[in-house]
């Protein structure tokens, strides 16, 4: 075992502080890394403080996790010791459910093990409620090689980081929606999720439109890569967009109105939902009736997604725009976050934990 | 110009009555139609009474209409003296638009053209605001043969006339969804779009499961070809058949929980809603994102489509189960029909409507 600086929420309602994780020696498939950079995703803060309910304390956030690979496991292949890897929101799942055989394991049906406030599997693959998961606000960490990404070569890895959540949750329904050179469309909310999904859209070569409440966006906007802007502030976009975009990216948790957005879908257009406000939002059958309009939701991605994910951003020279911070500043962080005071993710300079032992 | 008898709303208030309609000479292109049958349609109600305001009065309900051909235009081609042919919810559309040439003239950019509560179109087949289209409870109708469909031989007339509405409006999303053998489909609420969306989906060989309130339809369903029966009144059906489904039919217009109904869904599963509630209903994000679930509708389908799915019901020896009623019991009929009372389609037998001079 190696005991590991973190930092840890003792509780819903205390802030972040330093705490120890004891990490354990790669098995034969396993491989321990050494995390240098750490993502700050908003879903940290809502499980830190327990707003989903359930959350496991003390609690070691961090889901977007990028290393190198410290000492492998006797039978591991697909990673070597020193190589750049990466860890995202789940570090197993069953593995023989329809879904983890689809390379979807995100939707595995005995659940994923979450990389934080979720659990660690048995040799049957089962849950061990024994064994809490602790993510990446900390130095180390062994992670089955199964579950553990290559981070391309070149790629700047703290900008990698926001890639293995941030990233795959924008880049698997543009995917999956199959854009295409040409296609329009709107991304809601320009925050952590939404700068990712501007960049990667507009790579896929769609014309892509930012749809924000605060026209203060517009200039960013346009240098992650967006061809037009609209702040919806007065709702006249509403109208005059109407039936305009192929496929719309909705980042955005806070309470919005759904039917708005979906009257400016084309006949036949999707609403993806990434964000899940507080309260289930009206939708009116109509406007998904009159146009074959489409409301859905996507969550991250499967490991194969999230390796593509890579690759298509190497590939395309596209990284997260971040805000580099030492651990001592997780605390005001968070509260900046909830203020959309980031552009567009804070990421942890894990060597701000002190060594390790 | 010919005087034709009618029955028609004079207001949203009023019962309906006898009424008379002129018919016109067809033109090059339209066919004049004997009308035989006309089904009688839900909508048929929510228009009579101006319940989604905008209403035109006097009003002749009816697109759902089965006749013979009586006259030809000089250029009509695809329509002779004596054929069995069907018009369905509309009778024209602006013919340029992406929807109009991709064959969607349900979604026809400029409105296509109701077949009663509508209006005509000019040369230019824009909306000729003086000229309101008349519908089915008459005992003939003119229309440009583009939009007339063909009555495939041997098929009931009486029975294929709800085929043009509530045949084409099941049939058209389980084809857009891509049904197939095998496939886990449910179908929610067993009136006259219900008992087609069973029908239609069993032909295509889904294992088709009716989901309604009330147990007493539990025999019809399975005489309708349905697999498996649940009633939803207890709510136990929605933890025990949860993640069920490849794709939910809902065909019900008042009030209900949809995301108890999306819960019912595989991972990847669509619920396509057919009917309007009266209030947006709230929608869950989660239910969505968790399971990359799908909410869509659907409304009617395009001519082409309506012939396939003509040939298809022809093909698979399928027809509406209908009470024929003679005209003079249509408001009758309305209520009992408003309780849910007729299994499954009121059709008028136009008959009873009298000789046309």
């Amino acid at each position: 075992m190696h005991k590991t600086p973190a930092y840890a929420a003792p509780n819903a309602t205390s802030p972040l502080a330093p705490f120890t994780v004891e990490r354990r020696d790669p098995g034969p498939h396993e491989v321990l890394i050494d995390i240098l950079y750490c993502g700050v995703c908003h879903s940290d803060i809502h499980q830190a403080r327990d707003e989903w309910g359930g959350s496991i304390f003390p609690m070691v956030p961090g889901h977007e996790i990028v290393g190198r690979v410290a000492q492998v496991g006797s039978e591991v292949t697909r990673h070597k010791v020193g190589d750049a890897v990466g860890v995202g929101c789940f570090v197993d799942s069953c593995r023989t459910c329809t879904q983890c055989e689809a390379g979807e394991e995100q939707f595995c049906q005995h659940g994923m093990s979450a990389t934080y406030n979720g659990y660690e599997r048995d040799a049957m693959h089962r849950f061990d409620r024994t064994r809490p998961t602790y993510g990446g606000y900390s130095t180390r960490i062994t992670v089955d090689e199964a579950y553990v990404l290559r981070i391309p070569d070149g790629m700047p890895l703290d900008r990698a980081a926001p890639l293995l959540c941030a990233g795959i949750t924008t880049y698997s329904p543009l995917r999956h929606h199959g854009v295409k050179p040409g296609d329009r469309v709107a991304v809601v909310g320009l925050g952590g999720l939404g700068h990712m999904a501007v960049k990667i859209a507009a790579a896929m070569g769609a014309e892509v439109t930012v749809l924000s409440t605060s026209e203060s966006k517009r200039a960013d906007a346009k240098g992650l890569g967006a061809h037009d802007f609209a702040a919806t502030g007065d709702g006249s976009v509403f109208k005059e967009r109407a039936r305009s975009f192929d496929l719309i990216i909705d980042s955005v948790s806070a309470e919005h109105d759904y039917n708005a957005y979906l009257g400016l879908l084309k006949v036949g257009g999707t609403m993806v939902l990434l964000g899940i406000p507080e309260v289930p939002a009206p939708v009116a059958a109509g406007v998904l009736i009159t146009g074959r309009r489409n409301l859905t939701g996507s969550m991250i991605g499967g490991i194969a997604e999230t390796q593509e994910m890579l690759d298509f951003c190497a590939a395309h020279d596209i990284a997260a725009d971040i805000e580099l911070i030492d651990i001592d500043a997780i605390n005001d962080a968070y509260e900046r976050m909830l203020k959309g005071d980031v552009r567009y993710r804070f990421v942890i300079d894990t060597a701000s934990l002190g060594q390790a032992d």
